[in-house]
């Protein structure tokens, strides 16, 4: 029974129909096809913005150093929490395009509206402002690396903060399926896309093999933004392989030919949902036995404390992530559902708890 | 009818059912799992390189950015013939990882052992050459932009120039599986690994969804690749997506499980033989018909120059690729056929030619 | 004697004494003092572009890479002489910011109008232009690498071309004081200033010490220009060192207090006239002697083509320019002379040739 | 009076009268000559170092991305101070080059070897290392940006931890003679040579026009550094306008005909001892007088923390750095002296503290 990450099996299988079905026709390359075209109308839909530009990538790396490179001007930084995943785990790829992170210090993986406002404010008040890297945009996660969510108010302030100061929001959603499939969140695929100039629908963690879908909401930010990827080396040659994925799961899951405009009706939705009921059973299941949650998280990634003889113990049956190295013979871990996480694992996992 | 391209169908049927048959097992991301073992497996032993480090990587734009990039100093450019991919088509992708392309004059899409050891012998001689990009690596293709194929006695030739010279040669294989298809080459795949410091086996363009697999059949310079292939933005979370899929291609196609030595018993092998033999078909009725061939290719790739008006008859019942622009009222295109070119379809090209 | 190169020699005499008067006061640094703002007014003034934005470097290559990353979009690549420094000299620097450096065969070191406008429009018919570098902007020398100069007439035809094309036109003027000195050159100053977006004056080959002067006389183009020279690591602590050089050169010669509406009065001029004139010798020497011109150079370099036997003989007594490798028994040389050179020397070098 | 920074004045009135001695005479380019070789000379016995490599380079932000680019590996990053120059006043020259700072907290400008122990320690036994930048050299400065110093224990300390790691130090000495010549330090320029595999002698804030020297103590690491500084377009034409500055200042200083094996023997000793002289006078006249130290320097900064309201007063007659943006009415600034300074404006400054 594998726990250790959202990314371990390969796609739902109406993917893999979907694929069988194609397979005998011809496509053209580079995104010019018509299941790339049939994608981004849902897409469109789905996000209620109809003038917004899709693109297909490969991977979240991928697709994080090619958006914020094409952001941002050659001198200026992005600002991150410092506990993102552009900020650590993926060695270099931003500094590689030449920008610096700029990290701020993250609570429960987020930051707020205020510590970007003090930060950009404290900058133009430097008088050293032109030697130091400019703050050229921001970048979220949500969920957050420790599956936490911003509320739709803490979103609507970092929006109005990043567009008082004319920078742009980028929000990575890697994990965005369990983050609009989480039980009391506020937060929608619309109101993401009327926040942020930029961000991607996660493909590779919520059931594609592969692929994200960027998501240029505020359509001039995608200028050139093909001669962007092809430069990065992150143009799919048969682009329909990522696109005829989404466009399966941005449909509606029980009638593939319906059209959805509601996020809720989409096998995306779907599927993620079902993560998040086995990560809630997880949750209440640790609550009762006793167990110290790491932090609250009402998404896919739950995180708790346990002694390292407990840790092992688990280890036994079950693989998880370590979240941070031992300290005082106790160990923070991850447990981690996803859309193919089997309800029997989880009985079975509750029993080990 | 499409022949413009070889990248315009999804991928070989056998793909999609080892596909199904693994989407219910969990993997381990990044690569280290159990399918990109037996991949890499199958592939040193048709190598008959048993110390060859083997990587995965999505698409072939960016396995030569950073294949490149990894090889190369910083201060070092890679010697390419001016028709190139890395030279032309890839938008400065190479450029974007600091390297200078330094292009040689190509002969029907290939350069010689000549070339090259002129061009480093006179680097060298230069009394300013610390004020030159230094020559670090060369990089060939095979089949080449032009379909056509180095033998064993060139490739050897220039394999001995590169190591007199101490630069390690690079052949980008994205369409290695119709070169090694070919009718009268006497180059095998093991004489590929035994001559190329490093190469790739093509997966996008035969046969595969997406897929390019690197091989470093000398291992010492895969030192570090995968630090290397993070860094790009190029590392695929779940690896095994692209491994099955080779370890699918690289197969006995008749007998999946049976292990094969020779690249000829492979599903690869044999459906870029197909290939090539509708390639063979169509190039003997463009010959008998009396079309000026604009070179002698023995590849899936055959161009033609034709008059305006033959072209614009062929594009109301087929597609293909324009290789130069219109002069003179005659135009060259290209036809390229696939492992999924149906011999219908040629059947009715012939009749229309 | 040293005939080898133009930068052999420290610095004008009055430098030095304008350095030693204001050694004793203090001055703000990075740019932000009075001497700097004192040089470009008095570049501007020459120019006659009273808008143009002015900053100093301290070498060619550096300003070259700069201007050109700051003109640049990051997937656009610089259109330039297959001879020029850029794409030569200068150790693939352009490239190590990730641009492309696209060749033009040159003309004695030239590129035309024509060959701009035939690269540029062939790009956009191009059907795979997305897949191809953006040409971004056009790179020039005054004079070229052989020493040859622009006719007013092909400034102003390339000038229209870029234009109309919309790109920017930028010119290396490492020697532009041996360019404008010239005895029968129709391009001033002012029509530099007028044609092209970007252009720097050189002073390191032409009486400094060190530093170029960037002129953008398309102010829009000098837009966070700053910022581009810090992160490039070139920007001078103490900027009046490379300022109060130019604001000593760019004065009337005899009296540094006067300033001069044209540049024929500057101190600049009157230095590099006399280099013209000592080449002048030197070319009417060998024409008299019946040497060979290597080309027809009006400017401070002159290239000839000897024997193997004479080159030798030469190198008992000079220092040269080894311009080409041998070949035939025969080897190009070049005989540069600069705002140092001694008449006697000239006339020793006349005596034996 | 100006106190606000050390780079305010041109240079020692030496440099120019050697300026004058050798500006008849003529060398040759990029650092062939023997000027340069003259200047290596003192400074390989100054360093006791007779094995180094030394190169001279035009200014200090040059200097660290250029070392810090040869030193890594591409996918390596650099440990140092999060309020290091590199860190925060290079406005991300060292992510232009591609490689991301690594920020440990400082205490009073300095890292510790036990900070870069755990860092280090801590990555490899990350089981994400792999994700992550790799630790691959440490950055130090000396006197730090808040003008203290390490004692040569401590450095001992750090060089024996990052060779007992394998990866490299570097020193950036942008005011090493600060720090040399400081009243009760034990560090000497041997010491500094036996424990850093590269650091730099500054000039630019130490007497010089401009120019650093770069030295490779452990000559391993200077390989191919020529083309390295190439590549960032940092090789001065006239590399001898450097190096002569360098010969002049690390000469006798009353003979400067005489090698001196002892860096207290040199005008830049004694010139850099005078601005500490005047800094301690400051220092003293402050704590006399009840001043708050911000801390404790023994170099040529000084910090003090006084209210706006003094700050004001004192701007009215003497310019100083702001360092900290102002807190509740008071604010931290910064006094610094020079070789430059006058005794007499010191006295005077003493009067109106």
């Amino acid at each position: 029974m594998h726990f250790d990450s959202d990314y371990m099996n390969l796609c739902h299988p109406l993917i893999l129909k979907r694929m069988a079905e194609v397979s005998q026709q011809s496509f053209s390359g580079y995104g010019n096809d018509s299941l790339s075209q049939s994608a981004q109308e849902q897409i469109c839909r789905l996000c209620q913005s109809p003038e917004a530009k899709i693109f297909f990538l490969a991977g979240g790396t991928q697709t994080n150093m090619v958006v914020i490179d094409a952001l941002l001007r050659s001198f200026e930084g992005v600002l991150a929490a410092d506990c993102a995943h552009i900020a650590i785990h993926e060695s270099g790829a931003i500094e590689f395009t030449g920008h610096k992170v700029l990290p701020l210090n993250h609570n429960n993986g987020k930051i707020t509206a205020r510590q970007i406002d003090d930060y950009v404010t404290s900058y133009y008040n430097d008088p050293n402002w032109e030697h130091i890297v400019e703050p050229g945009m921001v970048y979220i996660t949500h969920p957050t690396e420790y599956g936490t969510l911003y509320s739709l108010n803490e979103l609507e302030e970092i929006s109005n903060v990043c567009h008082r100061h004319n920078i742009p929001l980028y929000l990575d959603g890697a994990r965005l399926g369990y983050g609009l499939a989480a039980l009391n969140t506020d937060v929608t695929l619309p109101d993401i896309a009327r926040l942020c100039d930029a961000f991607y629908i996660g493909g590779t963690k919520c059931g594609a093999i592969y692929g994200e879908a960027v998501v240029f909401s505020n359509p001039q930010k995608a200028n050139r933004f093909f001669s962007h990827i092809k430069r990065h080396g992150a143009l799919l040659a048969k682009g329909w392989g990522a696109s005829l994925q989404f466009d399966t799961l941005m449909r509606h899951f029980d009638d593939p030919s319906r059209y959805a405009n509601q996020t809720k009706d989409t096998l995306y939705f779907h599927i993620c949902r079902h993560a998040i009921n086995q990560a809630m059973r997880i949750r209440e299941a640790l609550l009762q036995k006793g167990y110290t949650l790491f932090l609250d998280s009402p998404t896919n990634q739950q995180f708790i404390n346990v002694s390292l003889q407990k840790a092992k113990e688990l280890g036994n049956h079950i693989t998880y992530g370590q979240w941070e190295p031992p300290k005082d013979n106790r160990i923070t871990i991850r447990l981690a559902t996803s859309w193919a996480t089997k309800t029997e694992d989880v009985d079975q996992l509750i029993n080990l708890l």
